[in-house]
């Protein structure tokens, strides 16, 4: 059945009218492109998503994945597909063409993984993976190291993972203890790694894993972690596989969603026979890892707004269609849809609002990626590097935490049924759920934020966003309509940055009281952020929406969800930033017993 | 494994320190009980959940239900754990000694059922519907009808179910089409229904159905609504089992969790062979059935409060054990259990907090439901009969939306292996999402507090429980620790008083605006309640908190909680208060296209 629902519309509103993407084509890289052809792109992204994806969400659910003997076995439906997803060139549409890339613009990555992500989960996380782990081959590998691996990933012939955690290193990656030991040109790899996305799988036959490991000797924590890559299958000197390379599945994790998705514990070198080869600098292996981790990141917040988007046109499809209940003023004696009833109008205008604010973000963020990739060297390149290293936690975390709350807001509007398998919200609910938790859980995206972000290059990061803030309010405030609205989020801007700036003092002198409110204090820049997008939207739909006719419905409908989604949120973000800086000590001060 | 987890002292101390719930046995009908007795009671329902019930929760998940030819069978524990259930009395543990009763006041059905369903939600579902169900007969039926099934449905020989849903009448039972037909001293009962938890199964050999219907030719709407007793298999009339009555289950639902409680359909009398008896008045059926869904309501709070309780106790053990990380004040160079870092620790106090409020919050009410049952007619007993009308959709939304909140909470703290089945915190999440939809969706329970319950025997409602909140308020708006919270909550909930009346006004000029913010209202109510019960628990052990030595970590606890959750909530009640009565539109006036 047909489940995944978007709205094309909303998608090239903010392309095209909120970000003007065309503009891209300007850029030296991107000459040959022009902004039809991206929309193309965009069009071919849903028709993919809808025809090939779409029906792999149910099937995934019902067959599952089955382990046995160290093979993980995936419904078959998933290994032909993923055959045309390289084929027809998705893995690396936003890659250059020399290992087999379509030569898109970064933010083109974002706007298919929407669309994908939106359709399977479970499975667009195989292709983005292997996008991201042949993209750091690619970007720090030796010559050798990208002919061998980049292509036959980019093209779907093998897949990628990225291989962190350890059992006594999750979120912390200072104690991995994966080694890897000098051999000739290669390293002899030995330890063992668990929660490996698409770690073991039968769509292809050979999987790359891209691995943090100490070479022997290395010095403790961070600073003496390097990268490897480390395939399942050997591969010879002209390309074909060799014999396995002593990477065993030893098993996968049962999950409360993405059933589709395997999980695995994998044990390299488990018979001395695992070998790997570094990639890029011996030690700084972290530091490339983060071009991975980033970008997983970014995706992280992709899935979560995805999911909710989807859920959130299955939860209007349904209260459009069904009759219950009377209107309550009356206006018909029969019985009304239920979208007539106004609690239930509100859980939708709420989904819609943040629905949309959080795509635009991700949007954003993902156009000044482009700026900040391909502007020649300057203040304006730099700004936009700052703006996009400032947005990565809070759309990690906003569009994650956000995206499982519009998962259970849709199931609410279905009531009885929207806890039923009948329908896909269930399973909606259940995938987004991960979200939160892996790529760094969201108590560490706001430590990042609040911290780190804050404070390298001198403060560089949240200056240009508030530039960006500051110069949206100036130039809007006084708008005829919107402008209180846009002077309601100066106001409470203002307050941010105060607090901000006393939060970076607090750090230093007393870091548990600090670390007690950075998470509030990233849903507070967070709330902003939708804010300033929602607005900009409503500021960009408003001449429309005077006109009358039901042309221009859509139009009304970006200004009211802006004006609800400010007034409605901005009291609580004040409450938030109020939070962050209250001297009450109970977080610290609890004792163990007390608990 | 032994999952379910729960602080018997907590417990206790809303029990004996803040309710001293042993002056139950000062009222005239439980005047042979003693408080100790009480708490004999208390404990066995502990050791029962933890010894019967615990286990059966990971074997209904793994094991599941099977439905064939129209039987749902039940894993075998269930069987047996269900007979001792009954034998053991727990079942009408709070009903008069007439009918098998073990004559406890009602408030200890609360606090068995908080035990009860915090082990398994699914089984205890069994049990506590039965109940109702028998308790309806025992009030409204015929002397017959009592003593041919009230005592069975006691002793756990049959269950019993409520069969009110139909696939046209879900939250607007004013549509119910199931057709009563009159035939001698009976009637032949003719329609479907749905949704019916614990409609079918094998745990025991008869199920009595307490079934909403419409006398062929009653007055449309739930005016000609009436209650019918209808068993699955004839009873004769010495009480032996005869020949089965046409109800046949139909299906049962795939659902997002309760995977051991049957959500059956079931046909009544496709063959005309179904026969049912009148219980109570004709045409009062919904007014009698009441009875049952108010119980329900209350026992939804109170699952989603026992899974909250259950889940944050998970995440408190696993944070205490799991190593990882540094300590970000350098206290200690070795890795840290993950609860000494400021962000789960965070969460964690939220949790404790929200948890023991809402316990509070319900034991208080239900403490009440005696005093308004057993007092002498007078003032008092009015006051408490309000207090109970008005929480009743506080307490049935507040904590099935933070109880499912906690859950989330609960696996955030755990990271990826929240996710996971090892642990039992996903399977809490899954179950506690149907409570927010059952039982009158919440925002059904918004409009009915602020709709009916705020005009209803003139307001007295929102009277009664706002002497209460004053004359707590000014009581202690001088404690000299904890005053200045006092004033804080006297502060909002003087603005919520303000707005409710202006509420109840719009309500009448524009209904359409004012059903948008009943939620928000809702929060506002039960925001001020659990501030409430937190500030009186913080008062109460205000004193032995000063005391030093770990013995009173416990007092120092529940001071601690009351002012974070008073500090950092209130300023969102003011929020959403702020919200209830905003002028913008954009619910009402959304043009469908604009969706």
């Amino acid at each position: 059945m047909a489940h995944f629902k978007v709205n094309s519309k909303d998608i090239f509103f903010i392309l095209k009218d909120q970000l003007k993407y065309g503009s891209l084509c300007n850029l030296e890289r991107y000459r040959d492109l022009d902004e039809k052809t991206l929309d193309l792109l965009v069009n071919e992204a849903i028709g993919f998503a809808k025809g090939v994806l779409d029906p792999l969400n149910e099937i995934g659910e019902k067959i599952g994945l089955r382990y046995e003997n160290g093979i993980v076995y995936c419904p078959p439906e998933f290994k032909s597909a993923y055959r045309q997803y390289g084929a027809d060139g998705w893995i690396a549409a936003a890659r250059d063409e020399t290992y087999g890339g379509q030569g898109f613009p970064n933010m083109m990555r974002i706007v298919i993984n929407d669309m994908m992500y939106g359709a399977c989960q479970s499975f667009n996380m195989a292709p983005s993976l292997t996008h991201g782990a042949a993209h750091l081959i690619e970007t720090f590998g030796t010559e050798a190291l990208k002919n061998t691996y980049v292509p036959k990933m980019f093209g779907g012939t093998w897949t990628g993972t990225m291989c962190l955690t350890e059992p006594n290193a999750g979120s912390n990656l200072a104690a991995i203890e994966t080694t890897a030991f000098p051999e000739g040109d290669h390293y002899k790899i030995k330890g063992s790694k668990i929660f490996i996305s698409w770690g073991d799988h039968d769509l292809t036959e050979n999987v790359i894993h891209l691995l943090l490991a100490r070479i022997d000797g290395a010095p403790a924590g961070v600073k003496g972690i390097s990268l490897f890559v480390v395939p399942k299958i050997r591969v010879n000197a002209d390309g074909t596989l060799g014999a396995p390379n002593d990477v065993i599945c030893t098993g996968i994790e049962e999950k409360l969603g993405l059933h589709a998705s395997p999980t695995a514990q994998l044990s390299f070198g488990a018979h001395d026979e695992c070998i790997g080869y570094l990639c890029g600098t011996a030690n700084k292996g972290l530091a490339h890892m983060f071009q991975m981790m980033n970008a997983a990141r970014i995706n992280t917040g992709v899935s979560g707004m995805t999911l909710a988007s989807t859920a959130y046109r299955n939860a209007l499809a349904y209260t459009r269609d069904r009759r219950q209940g009377r209107d309550i003023a009356g206006r018909t004696a029969q019985e009304v849809p239920i979208i007539e009833h106004p609690d239930v109008r509100r859980m939708l205008i709420w989904m819609k609002a943040v629905v949309d604010g959080m795509r635009s973000m991700l949007y954003s963020g993902a156009f000044w990626s482009d700026l900040a990739l391909e502007l020649p060297d300057g203040d304006e390149k730099t700004h936009y590097r700052d703006l996009v290293d400032f947005f990565t936690p809070i759309i990690k975390a906003y569009c994650s935490d956000m995206g499982f709350r519009v998962c259970e807001t849709a199931i609410q509007c279905l009531g009885g049924y929207g806890y039923c398998r009948d329908y896909p919200l269930e399973q909606y609910l259940r995938d987004a759920k991960i979200m939160s938790l892996y790529e760094g859980t969201n108590g560490i995206q706001s430590m990042d934020l609040m911290g780190r972000k804050m404070t390298i290059r001198d403060g560089a990061c949240l200056r240009a966003f508030r530039e960006e803030i500051e110069a949206f309010c100036q130039a809007h405030r006084e708008h005829p309509a919107l402008g209180d609205r846009v002077r309601a989020l100066a106001g409470v801007a203002s307050r941010l940055w105060e607090t901000s700036a006393e939060m970076v003092a607090l750090r230093q002198k007393d870091p548990l009281q600090w670390a007690s409110y950075t998470y509030p204090a990233l849903l507070a820049f967070s709330d902003v952020t939708m804010a300033w997008r929602l607005l900009d939207m409503a500021l960009i739909a408003y001449e429309d929406s005077l006109k009358k006719g039901k042309k221009y419905d859509f139009h009304r409908g970006k200004v009211l969800q802006a004006t609800f989604f400010v007034d409605t949120t901005l009291p609580h973000t004040l409450a938030n930033i109020e939070t962050c800086l209250r001297t009450g000590r109970e977080i610290v001060d609890m004792p163990d017993g007390g608990f």
